[in-house]
C-alpha cells in the first residue's frame, strides 16, 4: 500500500462540505471560550461516526459506540474544575443525563395535586439527586456540540482544536475519545438518490481516511495537550503500537486498551513511560467508574506542566 | 436480474443464528398475548436495521430512520383501545418518551426539600402531566421488544407473526413501519474481526435480504390485518408501486408516501380503492400528528371486519 500524498487532510477538507449548521457551531464554541477563559480548558470527543453511502443520506456505514467513555469523562474533567466542550455524536450518551434512560425517568414520574410532576421512585430520586445537582452546577461550564458524520465531525474537531489552539491560554487539553472511522467515501463518488434494490445489491468501495491527528498535533493545536487512545485485542503489541503513533504523530499521552478489558484496565503510555490505571473487585462493586481515575491522573499530568 | 430461489427466507434463518436473548423474547411476547387476549392485538415495527460488517460488530451499514412515524403511532393504537407490541430498534424512539430528550428532563429537574425531585419548569410540567398519565394508564397494554440487526429484526418479526397469526382471536393488526434494510452480508462471509486499516480500504459486497413479507402474509400470520409502508420520492408510480406489493404479497393495505411531505400526507391503498390522509395548515400548527388521524382510520377499517 502507497502512502497517501501529502496534505491529504487539505484535500479531504475541498471535497468534503462543512456541516449545515457551522457557523452556529463555531460561534458558539468562540462564546464558551471567551467566557471560560478564567478555566482550564478541555475538548473531549466522544461517539462514533458514520459514513453517507448517498447524498440523501438513508443508507450509512456506522462504527458502533455508545460513548460510554467519552460522556463519563466529560462529567469528571468538569469535577477536576475544567470547561468541557464535548463534541459527540447525536443520541450518543451525554455527561449527566447518561445515568437514565429516557423510558426510565418517565414511569418514575407522578403527576401530584396541583399538577407539578414529581419523581415518585423514592430508589430512583435518590439516585437522581447528586446528578440533578451537578448538572445544574456546571451547567456553565460545559458546551455539547453535536455531530453525525465522519465529515461534520473533522470539520467541526478542525474548528475546535484551531479556536483552542488559539487561546490566550497558555495550553488547553484535547481528549480524543470519539470512535472514528478509518474508511469512507468521498463526497463526488456518492450517489445522489437511495440505492435501489431493483438494480441489484451494491458493491461498497470504501477509501482511507487522511490521519487527522498529524495536521491536529503540528499545526492547529501546537501548544495543545493532546491525548488519543488506542483500542487493541493483543495486549502483545499495545505499548509498542501506543509509542508508535506518538512516533508519528508528536503528541502527548496515549490512552492503551484491550477491548474486553478496557472497563477495569486502561495503560497511559508516554514517550519515556508507561504507566497501568486498574480497577479492583471492590472498586468495581461499588460501582466506581475506570474514567474518574483517567480523568483524575490526566488532570494531574496537565496541571503539572 | 433474476429471482431468488423459492424459500429463500428459510435459507436466510438457517444461515443467520438468532438474537442473543431469543428465548426470553419469545416468553415475553407469549406472555403478553395471553394477558391481552380481551384486547384487539397489534404488532407495531419501528426504525431501521443495521448489517454487520463484522462478527464481533464494530461497523455495520445502517438506514436511517428516528422511530417517529412508529413510536407515534404506537400510542396512537394504545388510545384506540389496541393491546401493543411494539418491536423497535434499540436506542430509537419509543411511545410517550419520544416526546422528551433526556438532557432535557433532566435540566428541568429539581431536588427539592426533604431531597425529593421535582419537575421546577412550569411549561415543561405541563406538557409533561398527559404524557406521563398515559405512560402509566398504557403500561400494562404495550410490550417492548428491541432490535439492533436486520438479522435479530426477522427473527422476532417471524416469532412475534407467528404467535399473533396463533391467537384465538379471529385476527390481530401488523403495523410495519420499521425500515428494513435491502441488502445485508450472510454470516458465513463475515470477517470475525475488525476490519484493520492497516491492510488498505475495504470492498463490502452487499446481497438481497428475502422478501419476507411473502412468508409473512401467507404463512405465518395468514389471518392478520396487514399493513406495510411504501416510501417513494416520485409521486407519479407511488400507488402502482402500492398495487404492485398488494399483489405480490397479498397483504391488505399499503401506506404509500413520499419522502418531502410524509408528515403532511399519506394515501392509504387497498386493492380496490386509495384514500388520502392529508394535514392542513391549522392541524399541522396546533401540533397535530398525522399519525392519529392514519392509526384513527386503520383501527375503522379493522374493526370493521
Amino acid at each position: 500500500m502507497c502512502s497517501p500524498p501529502s496534505k491529504d487532510w487539505d484535500q479531504f477538507f475541498s471535497e468534503n462540505p462543512a456541516p449545515a449548521n457551522f457557523k452556529v457551531s463555531e460561534e458558539k464554541l468562540l462564546n464558551f471560550i471567551t467566557s471560560n477563559q478564567a478555566m482550564p480548558l478541555c475538548l473531549v470527543t466522544s461517539g462514533g461516526t458514520t459514513v453517507p453511502l448517498e447524498v440523501n443520506t438513508v443508507r450509512f456505514v456506522d462504527n458502533f459506540s455508545a460513548g460510554t467513555r467519552g460522556s463519563a469523562s466529560a462529567e469528571y474533567f468538569l469535577q477536576n474544575g475544567f470547561a468541557v466542550i464535548f463534541l459527540h455524536r447525536e443520541k450518543s450518551l451525554e455527561p449527566f443525563s447518561r445515568h437514565f434512560s429516557p423510558r426510565e425517568l418517565l414511569s418514575a414520574m407522578d403527576v401530584v395535586e396541583g399538577g407539578g410532576i414529581s419523581v415518585g421512585n423514592t430508589d430512583l430520586a435518590k439516585q437522581l439527586r447528586p446528578v440533578v445537582e451537578n448538572a445544574k452546577k456546571y451547567q456553565n461550564n460545559l458546551c455539547q456540540i453535536s455531530f453525525t458524520s465522519l465529515s461534520d465531525y473533522l470539520w467541526l474537531l478542525r474548528s475546535a482544536s484551531q479556536q483552542l489552539g488559539n487561546t490566550a491560554q497558555n495550553s488547553c487539553l484535547l481528549f480524543l475519545a470519539a470512535a472514528v472511522s478509518d474508511f469512507y467515501i468521498p463526497a463526488r463518488q456518492l450517489p445522489e438518490h437511495k440505492i435501489q434494490s431493483s438494480v441489484g445489491p451494491p458493491v461498497v468501495q470504501l477509501q482511507l481516511v487522511p490521519k487527522m491527528l498529524k495536521p491536529l498535533v503540528s499545526l492547529w493545536a501546537s501548544n495543545c495537550f493532546v491525548v488519543s487512545f488506542k483500542l487493541e485485542t493483543d495486549p502483545e503489541i499495545l505499548i509498542s503500537k501506543s509509542r508508535s503513533a506518538l512516533e508519528t504523530y508528536g503528541h502527548n499521552l496515549v490512552i492503551g486498551n484491550i477491548l474486553s478489558t478496557r472497563k477495569r484496565k486502561v495503560i497511559l503510555v508516554t514517550k519515556e513511560r508507561s504507566e497501568e490505571i486498574v480497577m479492583d473487585d471492590e472498586e468495581v462493586k461499588s460501582g466506581l467508574e475506570i474514567e474518574e481515575k483517567i480523568v483524575k491522573k490526566i488532570a494531574e499530568i496537565f496541571k503539572k506542566l
